[in-house]
C-alpha cells in the first residue's frame, strides 16, 4: 500500500526524533549525525527498527543535514551523496515492508536573500545536490522539515522537483509561539505557497510543542486542499545547567496530544525533537482507527495568492480583487526614465500608495524598450516586496521576464499573461507551473482578439484545457476576455461584458479586466471607465486591474459591493462614502461651492427646482438637501408596497 | 367566407362613394342622404348593387352621418335606429352571399375638447346611440372612417365596442398632405392608438387621392400588427363654377394605384368621395390576385407608446426609455400644495423640463391625500399634453383615477401600475384593456415583495399570465421586479438583479424599475442610484422611472448605451459628454478649481502624482490632463493584442 493509499484509510503516523535518539545512543556533542550512516549504521539501523516495532509507518532518514553546506562543516562536503544513499538503505533496511521511507531535508542554517547575505541560487544548489543523491535512492518520499523561511523552502521544493522528480514532498515549516515564522509566514500563506509549489503535503513540525501546534494545524486544514502533516516536539526544550537541552513532554502526554491534532485536521502525525519510540507507540495508539474531519472551509476551493506574510482568498464576499496597475512605465515619461536609471523609488512609492488605497495585489510591469526587463523585473519585485505585503501579478509578455519576476517573488504569484499566441501559450504556462503561479489568460490568438463572446469563449476554452494540462489547478485560472475600445469597436464593449458571463458560466474560472481601455479616445473616460466597470462586476467580473488611487473607482466598487451583498450592513459603504460629497460635474461643483450654506446640512443647499427636489431625486448632490427630509405621510416606509417604487426621500 | 378569412387569401375590394352617387341619383344638394335608406330604398339598394356587381367584396351602407346630431340637423334625431337599421338591411339585400356588409359611422362634424368645445362624453353618447341600432341591424363590420381627430376615434370605437360588442371594427382616419391629420396625428401613431384600442383594421380614406396616400399606407403597414386599409377619394376635389364638387380623377387613372396600394402594404383597397362602380370595377381587376408583401418592420414588434403627435417604439436600440418621475407630490411639498389648489403651472412646467431633459414618457402621480385624484389627475394629464407630446404613464394605486387619467390622455399610455394583489388585479387590467394601454405590473402580491429572484419570477409569471388573460397584448406588458433598499435589506439587490434577467429571459417581456429606492437612507444617494442604474441596464432593464433632470442618471444612461452599441459611433455620448468635465467629489472639484490652468486644456491640470498621471489612469480627471497626450510608443494602439489591456492614455 503506498503513501497516499493509507492517507485514504486514515491517519499515517511517522516516526520521532533521530538526533536526539543519535545522542542517546552515544553519538558526542558536536559529532556529525549524517555521519553515523556510514559509521554506525548498526544504530541508526536500530533506532529505524524501534520506531518501526513502535508502530511508525514511516521512517524518516538520517538525512537532516545532508547538504554540502552542513556536511562541509564535518568536512564531508563530498560525501553528499554516499551519506544520503546509506541512509535510505539503512532505513529500507529497517522498515522492510512494514513501513515506509522519508527522505529527510532540513534547514540550511543560513539566513536568505534578501533577510540575510545568503543566495537563493546557493541554496537551491545545496538542496539539488542532496536531491540527486536522493534520486538514486529512491525513498518513498521527501519530507523538507523545520523549515522557518518560505523563500528557503522554494528553493528546497524546487531543488527536489526537478533533481529528484516523481518523488512525492512533504513540506513541513516551523513557527514560533506568534503563529508565524520568524520570517513572518502564517499557516495559510504557508499552505497556499507550498501546495501551489507541488508538495504533496504541508505541515508544520518541531518547535513549539503538540498544544500550541494544534491551533495552527487547524488553521492550515482550514484551506489546505492537500492533506495536512504535523510532527511536534516534545515541548518546548529545557536548557540544563550542564548545557544539555531537554524536552519535558513524556510520552504518554505527548500521545494524548495525538486526537487532538486529527481531530484540527491532521493526516499525518509524528514526533521531532525529544520524541521517542515510546512517544510514537503511545501516539500510534492514540490515533489508531481515527480519521481526520473534513476541516476545509470555503477557501479551500477558491484561488489564493500570497505575499512571504499574508495571503488572499478570492471568496465572493471579498470581490472584486483590485489589482493595482500603476507598477507600469506605459504611458509614464517618469517611471520610464527612473526604471532606465535603475531607480525604483518611485516603484515603491507607487506600491505602497496602491496598497494603501485598498489594492489587494499589484501588478508589476518594467516593459521600458532597450532595458534589462528581467533584471528590471527582479529588482522591481523586490523593491515592492520592501514595503507591500500582498501578492503580485508579474506582468510582461517575455517568459524569461516573467520568471525572473517570479523567482524574486516570495509568495504565490498571479502571471500576467498567456493567450493562445503559439509561443506564449507553450512558453509561458510551464514557467507559472513551475513557480505555483496563477495565470490570466488572454482570449486572443494568432489571429487577433475575436469579435464576439461565443468566440472568446471558444478561445478562453482552449486556454484553460492548456492550463489545466499544463498542470496550473482550474482555481488559479483567470480568464482576461479583454476590452476593446468602445469608441472604436461599437460592439466590442457588449461582446466583452458577455464573454465575461459565458467564460464564467461555462467554464467556472475566474475573470480579469483591465479596464482603461475600453474609454480610449472619448471624452470623460473616468467616468466611462466606472460606469462599464459597474456592468462588467453585474456579469460577474472577479479581479479588476486598474488604479486604485482612482476613488471614483474604488468607490463604484465599493457601491457594487454594497449591491452583491458583499458589504454586510453596507457598513463599508457608509464608512468611507459617509464622509464625501460627491457631484458629477465640474459645472454642478461650481455652482454648489458658490452657494452660501442654506441649513443644518453640512454643505450647501440645492437650487429650488433643480434635480434635488424631485420625487425620491437622489439627484446629483441629494445628500446636500434631502438626507435627512422626513418621509413624507404617503410613504410607509421602504417596505410598502406601492411605496415602494415610488422615490422616498 | 367570413371577412378575416378573405383576408388571409388575398387582397379585399370595399366598394366606392355613396353620398356622390346618391347626389348623382337625385339626391339634392342639401337634402340628407342617410333618410333615404327609407324614403328611397330602391336608389340605395341600386347603388349597393352596382357595386356588387362591379366587384366590391364590401358594400359600406349609407349610414356615414347616421348619428343623433347630425341627423338632428334634418330633425331626424329620433330616427337613428330606424335609419342604421335599414340601411344594413338595404345593403345586405344587395349584397346577398356576394358580399359583406360594412356599417359606416363617420365623424361628427364638431371639434372636440381639448382642441374644441365638444365635450367627449357627448361624442360617446353619440356614437353610442348608432352604435346600439348597429347591434340591432347586425352588419358584418363597422368602418369607422374620415376621421380627422384622434379623440374622436377614440370615443367612436369605444362606443363602437361597448354598444355592439363582437363586431369587428375598421378604423381609418384621414390625413392632409403634410401626412398628418388635421389634429396632428401621423400614420405611425394612427396605428400604434387605434390597434390598441382594439380596431381589427386601421387605415385612411378620403382627402388626398391615392398618389398622396400610398406613402402613408406603407408607414402604417411597416408598424401594424393588424391589417391595413386604404379607400382614397378620386383625387383632391375641384370646386366648379357653379358651386359643385368635381373629382377629377376617372376609373382608369384611379385603378391603377391599385397595385401600388397593395404593393406599399394595404390588404383591404376601396374608393372614397367621388369614386364610382366603374372605379372599383377596375380596381379590383387590378388588385384581382394580388397579396400585399409583408411590410412590418422591427416596431410592429415591440411595445409602443402614443401620444397624440407621436409614437415611441421600444426598439433595443432606442432603450432605455426614460420616464420622468417628477410629477409626483411624493416627497415634494410644493407640487402637494398647488395639486391640492388645483394649479397646473408646475406639473406643466416639470413636464416641459423633462422632456427637453430627454424623458421620452412622463410619469404623473397626483397623489395628494384628500383631494379629488380621477378629478386632479385628468386635470394634470390634460395640464400636460398642452406642453408635452410624449407619452404617458397614468400613475396611481386607485382603479378609477388610472381611468380618468387615461379618458383624459389622447395616446396610448402605461398604466402604472397592476400587482398581484388581488383587488389591483382583478380592477386594473379590464381599464387599461378598455382604453389601450400597456401595463406595468408589480411583481408583488398579498404577502408582499418575494426576497428572491426566482420567487419574483413566479409572481411575475401570474401577473404576465392575467395581462394576457384579459387581452392585453405581451408586447404591452411590463414588468417592475422592485428595488427595495439596499442599506436595509442586504440581500435585496442582487436579487432585483437576478430578477430583471430572469423575467426578460423566461417571460419576454420588457421590464422597468422605479430607481431611486435603493439608496433609501445611505449617504451619496445620486451616486449609488446611477451605478445601481448601470448594473441593472446591463441586465437587460428596458425602462427606468426616474428624474432626467440629474445629469449623472442621463450621462449614465449615454455610457451604458454606448456599451450597449446603441449609440452608433458614440455619437450621443460625445455630443453630450465631450462639453462636460466631470467630477467625482466635491473635495476633488475644489482641488481643481483652486488650481491655475495648467496648459491648453480646457481646465485645471491635476496635481502630479495623482490619480491622473498612471497608466491610463483615466482616473476622476483624465480628459484635462491626458485627453490629448501623445500615445507612447510601446503601445501599437487599441487593436494591438498585447496593448489592449494595458490602458493607453
Ligand atoms: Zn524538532
Ligand atoms: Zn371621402
Ligand atoms: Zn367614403
Amino acid at each position: 500500500m503506498d503513501f497516499f493509499e493509507r492517507l485514504r484509510h486514515g491517519v499515517v503516523v511517522f516516526d520521532g526524533a533521530m538526533g536526539t535518539q543519535l545522542q542517546a545512543r552515544g553519538l558526542p556533542a558536536g559529532g556529525c549525525p549524517e555521519l553515523w550512516n556510514l559509521e554506525r549504521p548498526d544504530v541508526v539501523r536500530a533506532i529505524h527498527a524501534d520506531y518501526v516495532a513502535a508502530g511508525a509507518q514511516v521512517v524518516e532518514t538520517n538525512t537532516f543535514g545532508a547538504v554540502p553546506l552542513r556536511l562541509g562543516h564535518y568536512g564531508l562536503a563530498d560525501r553528499v551523496r554516499e551519506i544520503n544513499v546509506a541512509a535510505v538503505r539503512l532505513a529500507r533496511e529497517a522498515a522492510g515492508d512494514r513501513a515506509l521511507v522519508a527522505a529527510s531535508v532540513g534547514p540550511l542554517g543560513q539566513l536568505l536573500e534578501p533577510l540575510g547575505p545568503y543566495p537563493w541560487d546557493e541554496a537551491y544548489a545545496q538542496y539539488a545536490a542532496q536531491a540527486r543523491a536522493l534520486a538514486e535512492a529512491r525513498p518513498d518520499l521527501i519530507i523538507i522539515e523545520t523549515i522557518a523561511d518560505l523563500n528557503e523552502m522554494r528553493a528546497a521544493i524546487l531543488a527536489c522537483r526537478d533533481h529528484a522528480p516523481g518523488i512525492p514532498i512533504i513540506a513541513q515549516m516551523t513557527m514560533d509561539r506568534t503563529g508565524r515564522t520568524f520570517t513572518g509566514t502564517d499557516p495559510e500563506t504557508a499552505v497556499v505557497v507550498l501546495q501551489s509549489l507541488g508538495a504533496a503535503v504541508v505541515g508544520l513540525n518541531c518547535s513549539v510543542g503538540p498544544d500550541a501546534l494544534t491551533g495552527l494545524v487547524a488553521r492550515m486544514a482550514r484551506v489546505a486542499r492537500v492533506p495536512v502533516s504535523v510532527q511536534p516536539n516534545a515541548g518546548l526544550p529545557l536548557l540544563q545547567p550542564d548545557g544539555r537541552t531537554v524536552f519535558p513532554m513524556g510520552p504518554e502526554e505527548f500521545a494524548a496530544y495525538g486526537p487532538r491534532l486529527v481531530e484540527a485536521g491532521a493526516s499525518i502525525v509524528g514526533g521531532c525533537c525529544g520524541t521517542t519510540p515510546e512517544h510514537i507507540r503511545l501516539l500510534a495508539t492514540a490515533v489508531a482507527g481515527l480519521r481526520p474531519p473534513r476541516r476545509q472551509d470555503a477557501r479551500a476551493e477558491v484561488a489564493a495568492f500570497a505575499s512571504r506574510t499574508r495571503s488572499v482568498f478570492l471568496l465572493e464576499r471579498d470581490l472584486p480583487m483590485v489589482i493595482g496597475e500603476r507598477i507600469n512605465p506605459t504611458g509614464r515619461k517618469k517611471l520610464s526614465a527612473e526604471l532606465r536609471a535603475g531607480r525604483l523609488a518611485m516603484v515603491r512609492e507607487d506600491a505602497r500608495a496602491q496598497v494603501a488605497a485598498g489594492a489587494v495585489m499589484l501588478d508589476v510591469n518594467v516593459g521600458v524598450p532597450g532595458i534589462d526587463e528581467a533584471a528590471a523585473m527582479a529588482a522591481a519585485v523586490r523593491a515592492v516586496q520592501e514595503v507591500a505585503d500582498v501578492p503580485l501579478s508579474i506582468d510582461s509578455p517575455g517568459p524569461e521576464v516573467l520568471e525572473a519576476g517570479l523567482k524574486a517573488f516570495v509568495g504565490k504569484a498571479l502571471v500576467n499573461s498567456f493567450s493562445g499566441e503559439p509561443e506564449r501559450l507553450e512558453k509561458v504556462l510551464p514557467i507559472a507551473r513551475r513557480w505555483g503561479a496563477g495565470v490570466i489568460g488572454l482570449t486572443l490568438d494568432e489571429k487577433g482578439i475575436p469579435a464576439t463572446a461565443s468566440q472568446r469563449l471558444a478561445v478562453a476554452r482552449r486556454l484553460v484545457d492548456h492550463a489545466l494540462a499544463a498542470g496550473v489547478p482550474r482555481q488559479d485560472i483567470v480568464i482576461d476576455v479583454l476590452t476593446l475600445t468602445a469608441g472604436a469597436q461599437q460592439a466590442g464593449a457588449k461582446e466583452t461584458l458577455r464573454a465575461i458571463r459565458l467564460v464564467k458560466e461555462e467554464l467556472g474560472v475566474r475573470t480579469s479586466l483591465g479596464l482603461s481601455n475600453i474609454s480610449f479616445g472619448l471624452p470623460n473616460r473616468g467616468f466611462l471607465n466606472a460606469v462599464y466597470l459597474a456592468m462588467a462586476l453585474g456579469e460577474g467580473l472577479d479581479m479588476v486591474i486598474t488604479n486604485p488611487l482612482d476613488e471614483r473607482i474604488m468607490d463604484t466598487i465599493r457601491a457594487v459591493r454594497l449591491f452583491l451583498n458583499r458589504d454586510r450592513d453596507a457598513r463599508e459603504y457608509v464608512a468611507v462614502l459617509g464622509k464625501k460629497t460627491l457631484v458629477h460635474s465640474l459645472e454642478e461643483a461650481r455652482r454648489l461651492l458658490d452657494r452660501p450654506t442654506g441649513g443644518p446640512a453640512p454643505g450647501p443647499a440645492l437650487p429650488a427646482g433643480t434635480a434635488g427636489d424631485g420625487p425620491g431625486s437622489a439627484g446629483a448632490a441629494a445628500p446636500l438637501s434631502g438626507g435627512d427630509r422626513p418621509i413624507p405621510p404617503v410613504i410607509h416606509g421602504p417596505d410598502d408596497p406601492h411605496g415602494a417604487r415610488k422615490q422616498a426621500l
